[in-house]
């Protein structure tokens, strides 16, 4: 019952963001739109064919801590092998380095759809691809040669090694350390927990991207290194050399995405450990803050994903469950109607719709803005649109996280008890989906990357650059008469949120404890902004090709009905938010550990 | 990890309830304070040293299909022996029938602790409970020497069969028809899903209570009879008989509240199925309605207690785990402090605190409300509380169900990835808690409950009553300085409640589809309001304590502490949902489902 909404995923890449104007830059100028449209014709195929049948299966029947090693369901490497013919490991890397400099936009796209099919198969290549982004920046051609050619042809994979079983979020309290050899690589001693995909029986080598210090470095996350740690030694001619002293410690055992293994390692406990330093030492966390944002934006695009999965399924259920009749029609030897027809259930559906849709949107737009990133030549325009994507991450990060979890929990209400089985695909989507708000930096920890940090980098520049992108949008609205009271309710609330942005920065400048300890209720409000500018976006696009007598009139109503959903059911709870940041309110602050 | 908070029920009990006043009525003159702390400390010790040691076992080892019975572990049958001989299946009961005449609040506050330590094996008593009721009070002497008697013993246990495949929600679409015998009896035809209970291996005997339809009578809910339907038949002298025809076809296979059985019965299929028909023909539905109110409190209840395990296990870890620093101290070389030192985790504390105890005080003051029912006497406060009881039940139904699924699912975010795995109680119990906005009447369901039928009970006297009673603990907390402003919100609030409900009943009557198309929303607005009173009324009892010089400072600051949070982060955003209501907005109803 899973299936993907291809004119809704149309639509929001040429309609919306309009990623086929790529097509005039050298780096893009294999990507016409039917190029684009085979592209996704191809992983749509792929996903629903090889990704998707495995699905339910792989969680009930999770890999295995066997010996050392991990034993697991064959049919996750028959599909990875399938991915992997159809080169979507190097999709968006350089020629030069075996890529296909494939539009992130597109390749986003692509991986929205094997996340819908099966999130835990598609974690392996989506983790390789976030590693082999790091060592494509900042490794050395000897080292590009080594591990990111062969990552980029799918046979070894990678994965990012950053929590230890006593740090998760906090970084600066790792313990695991580096010392140097003689010959130039480095000895590694440590524990590194949660690593998703850190063990597997599926790929030639594991390329592990670990943060570590090197002894004598500054405390804290000034001294942290970054290493590359094959699971396998890489001879001089690419062939696979000696065991590393990198071993499987054992297995977590899940709530969901239990076909992604979640492992923890021991580093150089039984046999030496040898790593290889990636970049400049000390440097090691911001170069993963690269990868963590590329992390993030995907965290993100994964929980749409589930989302759709979620919606489209109820979305069938609702269309063919008959229960019940109309308020007004409640004579028993009538027919009863198919549940979409409640008003409640199109509520639920609409829920859905508004929040997966609303992401993808967002996710599309960070997407398309690290694609500008990647070919604008103007420093100025490159400045603002970085900024602009710093500021969206986090948003990017968790709204979905939070938004399509919830949707997800709708998608089960739909079909009642059968929802609540594992007959139906419903709740192992829902449990896959609560990893989100966890991974790549807790929901607290996006909060406090946005006020703490993005929005008052450069001045508030970021915010500046959004706030005039909104307003842009907001003002064309206004040609449409159906959409110009959103376009004014999104000014109304931008222009709060902005001064609400400028009161918690005086308050944090004075009192960080206080200016920021509801960061987090400000990343929701935020986010809903966000979503609803996201929307703002969508309705215009739907009002133009209305007016313009396009065909699939019922898709256009749909989406300018699901925008005026967000704008009546969701957005006006931002006002009470507002209203408690703007109050410095100190409940969570002066309530005492021993009053719990 | 999981512990009961016995202060907390304590204070509920006997400073806000005020349960031990019952004594005074001859019904409940055993139970004085020290009588109910004894049943208390009972019952907290069968919970922790029988219940709970198999919670996590049982969910990962979840009853079994085995040629047409159930096989399943072994524990669960052995705690309900110690939970038997302590004597609580009869707890509630008339002494007549060999019950112990327990206070409802008292009852409740048991069945709470064995929820929270073990939710599946705590619903094969309370479904027993349930059918008990029913028998009780519609039963005839001989029915009730034959089933109820060995029920309040504990070696029958009992079901109530309303949905079938094809009819969840819509009860008047039920098809399972009862034939009259010669001999007075009845045979039974058709098929019951979603049993909970429908067939296990611990009691000698089970028995169903089954909603049927006896030909030629009224269509739809009009014409359902209720009947006794025991798996085995039941001798003369009440020894055990031959096997009916009401047969196990299959258990459903859950996301959560795996240990308790959930069946698809056949009924008639494969051999005779006798039914004894509870009290009169055609009248069923409202006799299953007694039963269902108090399976809806007792859903409340059970969410809870879930909510309240989460809120116990998350604040004892965040109390031990050391993670992070201060905003203002970020200095690496310092220690890290426990994570309840940061803000953004007493929100999620408090966020669980205030779900969970201002859930529990509503429990317990319905069945407050059911104990002042059973011994009140005059007539015009008899009809008040009932009303009351009536108007209250799909909130205390649903609030609990919706946030206090939230509060686990907070639970689960402050162990973060430790609070995804299995080697923790969180995931399990927030996959358990998962159930409770679908049984026993959907969300949607009881929205429609409350905004279609009980406001409007006798022109909105329920109404009226509960306004009366939250404006008389209004103007007691005027009394207060630090409540003051809490109590002028919710005199605002509940006048503002009032209005929408006038203008909702208004276009209900005028227009059903659209008057009721968001009573959702207005249940999820109506229950903030009744919680916010249900915490005013706990500040009010803290404050006079504190006035007073009582020891426990802690304990009772942390009520004014939550009580704050919820008037300052929950009650606020009722007021966006009542512009939404006042708007009359129809985006789902003109949403058409081909716009999907």
């Amino acid at each position: 019952m899973i299936s993907i909404d291809r004119a809704d995923l149309s639509f929001q890449l040429h309609d919306v963001i309009g990623t086929e104007r790529l097509r005039f830059m050298p780096r893009y100028a294999d990507y016409d739109r039917e190029t684009i449209d085979g592209v996704l014709d191809t992983a749509e195929r792929i996903a629903i064919e090889h990704f998707l049948p495995h699905a339910a299966l792989l969680d009930r029947n999770e890999p295995k801590f066997v010996d050392g090693e991990v034993e697991m369901d064959p049919a996750v490497g028959a599909a990875l092998a399938v991915y992997r013919e159809a080169g979507f490991f190097g999709a968006g890397f350089d020629h030069e380095w075996g890529g296909a400099q494939m539009p992130e936009s597109v390749r986003v796209a692509t991986a929205f759809m094997f996340s819908a099919a099966n999130v835990s198969t598609s974690g392996y290549p989506f983790l390789t691809i976030g590693a082999a982004n790091l060592i494509a920046t900042f490794g050395t051609d000897e080292q590009k040669q080594r591990f990111l050619r062969p990552m980029i042809e799918g046979r070894f994979f990678g994965t990012m090694c950053l929590s230890e079983p006593q740090a998760g979020s906090s970084l600066s309290d790792i313990t695991t350390r580096a010392e140097p050899a003689e010959d130039g690589t480095y000895r590694l001693f440590g524990r590194k927990m949660w690593i998703s995909g850190g063990d597997q029986e599926i790929s030639e080598n594991i390329v592990h991207l670990v943060l570590a210090k090197i002894p004598g470095g500054p405390a804290g996350v000034k001294g942290i290194s970054l290493f590359i740690v094959p699971k396998h030694e890489v001879l001089e001619g690419g062939g696979i050399g000696e065991r590393n002293g990198v071993t499987l410690a054992g297995l977590n055992h899940k709530m969901g995405y239990r076909g992604t293994t979640n492992t923890l390692l021991h580093l150089g406990e039984d046999s030496p450990c040898v790593g290889y330093l990636l970049g400049e030492p000390h440097k090691g966390l911001s170069y993963m803050f690269q990868m963590m944002n590329e992390a993030r934006i995907g965290v993100g695009l994964g929980a749409t994903a589930l989302g759709a999965a979620g919606y489209q399924a109820s979305l069938a259920y609702a269309r063919e469950r008959p229960q019940g009749r109309q308020p007004d029609g409640k004579d028993p030897s009538s027919a009863q109607v198919p549940i979409i027809e409640h008003a409640d259930i199109r509520r639920l559906l609409l829920a859905q719709k508004a929040a997966v849709e609303g992401s993808l949107a967002l996710g599309l737009y960070c997407a398309d803005l690290v694609d500008t990133l990647r070919v604008e030549t103007d420093e100025t325009a490159r400045r603002e649109n970085e900024l602009l994507l710093d500021l969206l991450t986090p948003v990017a990060k968790s709204w979905p996280s939070e938004f399509c979890l919830e949707a997800n929990k709708h998608a089960i209400q739909i079909l009642g008890g059968y929802g609540y089985t594992r007959d139906f695909p419903l709740e192992r989507i829902y449990r896959d989906n609560r990893l989100n708000p966890i991974h790549e930096g807790t929901h607290g920890i996006q909060g406090l990357d946005l006020l703490g940090r993005k929005v008052g980098q450069a001045n508030g520049a970021g915010v500046k650059a959004l706030a005039g992108r909104i307003m842009a949008d907001v003002s064309q609205a206004h040609g449409f008469e159906a959409l110009s009271l959103h376009a004014e309710a999104l000014a109304n609330h931008l222009a709060e949120t902005v001064a609400t942005t400028r009161k918690l920065a005086v308050a944090a400048s004075e009192n960080p404890r206080l200016g920021l300890a509801n960061a987090t209720i400000y990343l929701d409000m935020f986010g809903h902004v966000v979503i609803a500018w996201m929307w703002l976006r969508q309705a215009l696009v739907a009002s133009r090709k209305l007016e313009a007598g396009a065909a699939d009139t019922a898709f256009l109503n749909g989406k300018l009905a699901a925008c005026r959903y967000f704008f009546a059911y969701e957005l006006p709870r931002t006002k009470a938010q507002r209203e408690l940041l703007n109050s410095l309110d100190d409940t969570t602050l002066s309530m005492r550990p021993d009053w719990f």
